[in-house]
């Protein structure tokens, strides 16, 4: 990248949605010295109070976008984004997608420079987020974009990593597992904890044992438990244990088979 | 407890068991000033390598133990422990099991000062542990056996809970939710991006992230993706790419049915 590159300078950025990606990564960008010109959501309490953290305008119409920004970036509902571009009229700006899961092509025929700029990370509203470790996927229509891409990540992240739309949905398949659905472990072993009067902390080291773990081991090599032992003796008292708890109990009995496979 | 009690001065110890929970705990007792005096083992190889680690003796007969220990630890195979405590003669001292799973009860009319030592954590051979903040629940046959334990587990851990056998089996049974089952999502996780020629890199910051979040939220406020925002087209996708995989698809449904259930 040259040094006279356009991207270098603080750019001007319409975000479409106020969601969660939104709402950080506009923050993430306002702090790298970019511009936020105006934020679009469907609900006006929404686009307002986004706006107000970003200091920038607002509109709950798409046909008020401002259509001479630098950069435009849609983190709506992957069922929202076809509706939501056959509602949208932009000049020369670049336009990208922060989803897992759409493919690159949805902006084909529709615009001139685009591209997927996905943050490989969990996010909620109430909870700060860093994100220079935060891994983030690029794809663009052209190298011209990508580089511009590039430079706009590059101020934000450490971690960029070129990931085409064909790899970007296997990396969304596979986050579900690793972040959705090990949280989701974590509710239900919470709601265990909860019906038995334990205090949910005693699992805290645990749960981020189990995660620092891995950060120099496969996690293959770093299974434990009952299903891994073969001990059927303790699968099967906690299955009687999960009787009355018919959802749990079918959890339980499906991931144990396959690590009993796993393992065997 | 009085500074005066028999528990303050170093103990002597014998490890019943040469697994990751002996491994751990002797060394960690070890460092703590008390003396590992024998380390049984079935096998001649593990006895022999975890006594030269803690330079003790070792044997692979039980009708050899010395029965003079102040505390044997036993940690053993669950299906194990019978076998183990029909054979074996003490003295006075005290008798443990480390097990989550198993009742106090088993050694009751067989010992006389016996009690639970419950370490609530992951263990590795080949990861070092700090014991510090690892939670260590306890349950004793008197309380003169449950403070001699309490002085015991106040010198490797500041976290020490008081739990009974009923208690300690839902504890069980929630850590392999929060544990065992979680570190599986993580091997599913990588498989996928391996089949994909994707850097599991990738994905360790999201997974640190995702089990960070719950040191200061409760996991059920944390949720997130595809199945919590019923968004239902991603995940007839996700299923899609999974045909190939009839296990993985199996347990991605039965989840994503069981967060769709819990967000309806």
């Amino acid at each position: 990248m040259s040094p006279d590159n356009n991207f270098t300078k603080p750019l001007s950025v319409v975000l479409i949605g106020s969601g969660n990606v939104s709402t950080h990564l506009g923050k993430a960008l306002e702090k790298s010295g970019n511009n936020i010109l105006q934020v679009y959501s469907k609900t006006s309490q929404a686009a307002k109070l986004l706006a107000a953290k970003l200091k920038s305008t607002f509109t709950t119409n798409l046909k008020e976008l401002n259509p001479n920004a630098d950069l435009y970036i849609l983190s709506v509902k992957d069922d929202a984004i076809d509706s939501v571009l056959s509602q949208i009229k932009i000049n020369n700006g670049i336009i990208i997608h922060t989803s897992g899961s759409v493919d690159m092509a949805v902006f084909e025929n529709k615009f001139k420079r685009y591209g997927v700029f996905y943050p490989l990370q969990t996010f909620s509203k109430t909870k700060k987020v860093n994100f220079k470790n935060i891994p983030i996927c690029l794809e663009a229509n052209n190298s011209n974009v990508y580089e511009q891409l590039y430079v706009l990540a590059n101020q934000i992240s450490t971690k960029i990593h070129d990931i085409d739309s064909n790899q970007r949905k296997k990396l969304h398949l596979a986050a579900v597992f690793a972040c959705n659905f090990s949280n989701y472990m974590y509710t239900i072993s919470d709601a265990i904890l909860t019906q038995n009067g334990i205090d949910t902390e005693l699992l805290r080291p645990l749960i981020i044992e189990t995660a620092n773990k891995i950060k120099n081991n496969s996690p293959r090599e770093m299974q434990t438990g009952p299903a891994k032992r073969h001990d059927l003796k303790i699968i099967e008292n906690h299955l009687k244990l999960l009787e009355s708890f018919p959802e749990y109990h079918s959890i339980y009995q499906i991931l144990s088979k396959s690590i009993l496979r796993e393992y065997s």
